[in-house]
């Protein structure tokens, strides 16, 4: 009998996904719960592949389908960027930074969301309340993510609890937060090697705003005009994918990490909504978003104000 | 400007559900957060007053409609439980040890479940946590609200948190768990005084399952009997509710806390289903239920097996 738990991040696993899967799994290892396995959905990105080598630690297995199976979920609680066959799987723990979502149980489970930068942090927080020392490994990955997913606690979703994490785990590390996350993130946006499409859904996530299914694509990069150098090909493959997945429209937002702002690439319907919700003109499919670095807290509550 | 936030609990307060309300607030307050007011959407049953009078505690104000304000929601998280006017409320915080429900936000905030017997476990832990001293009406509270949802640590839903949480405040308290408990369960058990109608509505829930809304009233009792000669009037008081919110059925629980079963009362639709539910036949609308003491662990549940 096959009693497995296994800990998944959303559909599209970033660096905050698979250290969160892996980490959460260590520390339920140390307190004796061994039958809970680290799991991702997809291929994991060039940055998490930087972070998992740098750090020694085995990327975890694809669990294609969760359907009768007990999973956690990890940075995300709702189904429509959960792995395939959540809504047939047991969830037994949620741990996550996002919004609250439509995951609904029928007992209670531990649940647990806070509004700060990164999942890892919390998983930082729950070793030392614990009293539990990470390995090596454990502190690189929990790093890495909270860098990660705070852009350098750059993004305004940062919180001092994140930082407290990273300046912590720095110190233990003997890592120069920016240094190091620089160096990660040259990693990441090394989008040259990679194809139009492979660009447009690198880090990507579906979203239901009111009647509509939107995707929203996000290349975080140091070198925005490199990117950008590449918009009519992008524009192509990013109409290829709305037409596949059926979406009203998809968005693929370049993010100057260094200038602290996004260039947002627009394809299909519900044009105006979109320059609506972010006081814009769209030209040639491409409008400026000053200050915009968050997809989750600056692009989708602009749209569900319009659209939701 | 009103900036206040109201802390809730669900539509049919119990005492869980008030003291967490106000012992909550009363963490908030310390921690500097003075905006932070207990509400309650519902008169008090008598073993909540008994409760509050007992520590030195004000009823909570009663918030009639929620619209438009800010709330932390405890003891619950699901709509057809919540305040008038929850569904157009901005809740910004969540505290609760029940199934995870419908309530989606927009953005991330505080949400905590996890599955023990009280949130007042969980708030008398987030006191510990933060290295705060509760005040002696602050736990009495707790105490009391922890006897009360675990019936004095007997039901199935008590954990060894509750336990401890409990033993801890008892000491502290200088109060014999069983012996105040049993105190405080006469007062609540005490529906002589009670019309049939407030009887079967005194412990009050809504739950929609599958396609039915249905109601569940429990009343907790160390004379059974006593309620069971009032089968006619309860029935009839029943089939008014019933037909008065539309349920497809209704059930009202007599709960021996001493010999820990319960009698079921049932009127409505859907009486194979219950039936099935928990494999006993239903005769002049009644059936023996061994062993269910908790409508939330118990009787939900199975309830959900079969229309869910």
């Amino acid at each position: 009998m096959n009693d497995n738990v296994y800990v998944v991040g959303h559909k599209n696993p970033d660096t905050d996904s698979i250290c969160a899967a892996i980490c959460l799994s260590k520390l339920k290892e140390v307190q004796g719960e061994t039958n809970v396995l680290p799991a991702r959905t997809n291929e994991t990105n060039s940055e998490t592949d930087f972070v998992l080598e740098k750090f020694d630690l085995e990327k975890p297995q694809v669990l294609e389908d969760a359907s009768d199976k007990k999973i956690i979920l990890v940075d995300h609680n709702e189904y429509s960027q959960a792995v395939e066959g959540a809504e047939e799987a047991e969830i037994v723990e949620v741990l996550d930074h996002h919004r609250i979502g439509d995951v609904e149980t029928s007992g209670p489970i531990p649940f647990h969301v806070e509004p700060v930068g990164s999942t890892s942090t919390l998983i930082y927080e729950r070793f030392k309340e614990q009293g539990i020392e990470p390995s090596e490994s454990v502190k690189g990955a929990l790093f890495s993510a909270i860098l990660s997913d705070t852009v350098i606690f750059r993004s305004p979703t940062t919180t001092e609890r994140d930082e407290k994490a990273g300046e912590e785990l720095a110190a233990d590390l003997g890592l120069d937060p920016v240094k190091y996350g620089k160096e990660m993130f040259k990693v990441k946006s090394n989008i040259d090697e990679k194809s139009a499409r492979e660009a447009v859904v690198g880090d990507f996530k579906e979203y239901d705003i009111g009647e509509h299914k939107i995707g929203v694509n996000q290349i975080e990069t140091v070198t925005p005009e490199t990117a950008m150098s590449r918009k009519d090909e992008f524009l192509e493959a990013m109409e290829q994918v709305r037409e596949e997945r059926g979406y009203t429209f998809m968005i693929n937002l370049v993010t100057d990490l260094l200038e602290e702002n996004s260039k947002a690439l627009f394809v299909g319907d519900e044009k105006e909504s979109f320059e609506q919700a972010f006081d814009v003109k769209l030209e040639d499919n491409e409008a400026f978003l000053e200050g915009v670095l968050s997809r989750k807290k600056q692009v989708i509550p602009n749209l569900e104000s319009v659209l939701g």
